[in-house]
């Protein structure tokens, strides 16, 4: 069998995910990329779990850093400011010149469009082949304010938002 | 810093998620239960990864079969149905008997008020103190029905639902 199969991509792509920007630093250089794949492991410590491909510059600024913020998006973010973070690579631009964000518990977060923001401390980085989990426990985090969070399912049906190639759920099969 | 702070759960509450049924086998006998906490880590192949608690029966199945099912729930699931594998254990109930399931890739997987079934062979089990982060394969997938997937945050403000103490999500300083 064919794990590839278009049937499988099908029951699957009915999870449900919210939307945020993950961000972490190589040295003092901020970064940060659309991730879908951010949730709770545990409850106390509260430990979150995130999934990164290994293609991209957050992957080289985690890995580095051994931190990463999340920053929950807000429904209402604008299309071009979710593409800079999605679609654009921090290797040929600076991705944090243009919008506000913090450091918190060490590590650069995105505030900007954010209902709020979660400092992880990696603990243990496990190898998915293509991704890696990097999951740790929450050692800050701020709300900061009000809102409806962005889910994966509005930003693709009501948004029209795209699905970049190395998000874990970009289905070779069906595209 | 104490971790378990308000300000951190308030803050990571703000994750979105799915709500499923997670079901596996202790040799023969069937056992499930509900997690919001299922996610896709990699494309392709496709993996899956889910959070449960050690003190759950679903984590005895799991670690002995290698194998566990991922029902989607549909929006309009009734609230005893969820409630039976929500907060029943399988210690005390067969929750199998009077639902209807079927086997796919040698493990039970809940149809009835499901929008789509996946079954996963464990490839990877990683402790995290309170509970363990299965992750594997999907190595077979059904889609049963059109429908709205039923999401955590429908579940907790249209239906009122609760959390359970076990869930990776229930918030010991803010209940």
């Amino acid at each position: 069998m064919n794990n590839c199969e278009e049937e499988i991509y099908k029951a699957i792509s009915k999870f449900s995910y919210g939307l945020y920007i993950v961000s972490s630093r190589e040295g003092e250089k901020p970064n940060g990329q659309v991730a879908n794949t951010v949730f709770q492991t545990t409850a106390c410590p509260p430990g979150i779990a995130v999934s990164i491909s290994k293609n991209n510059l957050t992957h080289v600024c985690i890995a580095d850093s051994g931190l990463y913020s999340v920053s929950v998006l807000a429904q209402d973010s604008p299309m071009p400011f979710i593409g800079l973070f999605g679609f654009r690579t921090g290797r040929d631009i600076n991705k944090f010149e243009k919008i506000s964000f913090k450091t918190l518990g060490g590590c650069p977060a995105v505030t900007e469009h954010s209902l709020s923001i979660a400092t992880v401390k990696v603990n243990k980085a496990v190898d998915m082949a293509t991704h890696t989990l990097f999951i740790g426990e929450v050692t800050a985090a701020e709300t900061l304010r009000d809102g409806v969070p962005l889910t994966y399912e509005y930003y693709k049906t009501v948004k029209h938002g795209m699905t970049q190639k190395n998000a874990t759920t970009f289905a070779p099969a069906t595209k």
